[in-house]
């Protein structure tokens, strides 16, 4: 569904330079979980959305995926991580080159927001925009990466650890439940009930990166392993050990799964990611 | 007017991490000619704006600044133009590294939706975000700078030139003054003749920056001088001559004033804008 929506997206742009389009749709379009599109919709779905709003949150969905897609064109970067794999491919700017790889992220990002405001009505485009760009900018993951960077080679408190991956992670993960939300016209009850949902999932997920990263080959996760070592990161396995990790990621699900409480039977599926983010191998 | 808005806009993220926000500040509030705000303003003036759409006008001139400073600071680094100076100073990656700086305007990017979705009442934020996005984009300035490097050591016609132009400069420069008139509430044929002028205007200003890139030294430009020639690009004075492309400058800016003729005085300032994208030295 996902991958059929980006793809009529990536249709409205007839005048882009081939070469563009095609380092966009090459990392895109690449497969991936979707997790951050399904939590948009799951959310959507878990308030109710009405049948007319169903295209703003599509929208939002798309937009999510490509603001994630540009995040790890732009994380991948030789100034950046550095990173030649990345879902079991070589990296874009592996493909297309650095600078290539530079303008197909910054192209994703102005395209995340057009979509938006050009599929859903503008009394809920302005809110999903602000929400999107609030989630995306500076105090939200961009921040986050900048944290992560400055944080490198230096001892960090737990405390610390959870404010970066708050951001780097948590910021758009716990942004698309919330856009589901405003898609659907929430109330503000169910607005903070997805907004503890998507902060306990966000921790959870990453806790879980910093397991897989130690614990999986290259093969299983479609991407270079045992990175965090090499770079002097922070992770949760260092401060808590792989164990004290795996039980700290089961209790942010439990109580990700206990936010969705009040929502009853229409948050099954939003409960069924969350067991998915505890228990993914990639 | 622009700047004081700007460090409002600034004051908005108190949760960004310091040494973003350092960045940000150095390339966003380093001058410039703030030449892409005015049309916004004055083209929003020149289709008599409403005084209540005033905060809508300001916000779009603040996020069209933030998108052209987020193209200058990604364009200078070492994987697109390597630039070293900028407005008389170091680049932004010189002083706050690669990542940091193509942080920094991922970051802009972002805020710059924001802003428009926050300062506009929906119904206008919608249509000045579409319009920004498509200008800033895949087919628009993005685009444009995918040409440009395409183009690089080949040989060009005129056509070709035009169109990497109308892309890479003309698309923000227009869409600048078609962001004024639909913040102003414009009419179709208002706005249609402000877009033939940002058009035209568009194309004088980059046969302008081809002359001074021969024609000046690096302390008159603030920024490197006789690049384009150093990179295999193709100019206006290449395929036109300098006097030839002193003369397509003039006869550009002409165009630009006729398609002002409607709008009578309303439109002095930005017949005078037009005036000073011919006749600058910097």
């Amino acid at each position: 569904m996902a991958t059929s929506f980006l793809r009529d997206v990536l249709c409205a742009y007839p005048e882009t330079p081939r070469k563009l389009i095609e380092a966009i749709e090459y990392s895109l379009l690449a497969g991936g979980k979707r997790l951050r599109p399904a939590l948009v919709i799951e959310s959507w779905r878990a308030c109710d959305g009405p049948e007319e709003s169903r295209e703003a949150a599509l929208a939002a969905a798309g937009a999510v995926e490509l603001v994630h897609t540009f995040s790890l064109v732009h994380d991948d970067l030789p100034a950046m991580d550095d990173d030649d794999l990345r879902r079991g491919k070589p990296t874009n700017h592996k493909v297309f080159g650095e600078a290539m790889a530079i303008l197909a992220g910054d192209a994703m990002l102005a395209m995340a927001f057009e979509v938006v405001a050009r599929h859903a009505p503008p009394q809920v485009a302005a809110p999903l925009i602000r929400e999107l760009a609030h989630a995306t900018g500076p105090q939200g993951m961009i921040g986050g990466q900048v944290l992560d960077i400055e944080g490198e080679n230096q001892t960090l408190s737990l405390d610390q650890l959870q404010d970066i991956h708050r951001r780097k992670t948590g910021a758009l993960l716990t942004g698309a439940c919330r856009l589901g939300a405003i898609a659907a016209g929430a109330t503000q009850a169910q607005l903070d009930a997805l907004t503890r949902f998507g902060h306990h999932l966000g921790l959870a997920f990453q806790i879980t990166d910093d397991v897989l990263d130690v614990t999986s080959t290259p093969h299983q996760l479609g991407k270079a392993t045992n990175k965090d070592a090499g770079k002097g990161k922070n992770t949760y396995p260092e401060l808590l050990g792989l164990d004290g990790s795996r039980a700290e990621a089961s209790r942010q699900i439990a109580s990700a799964r206990r936010a969705l409480d009040a929502f009853g039977s229409s948050a099954t599926s939003l409960a069924h990611l969350a067991d998915f983010v505890a228990s993914r191998t990639s």
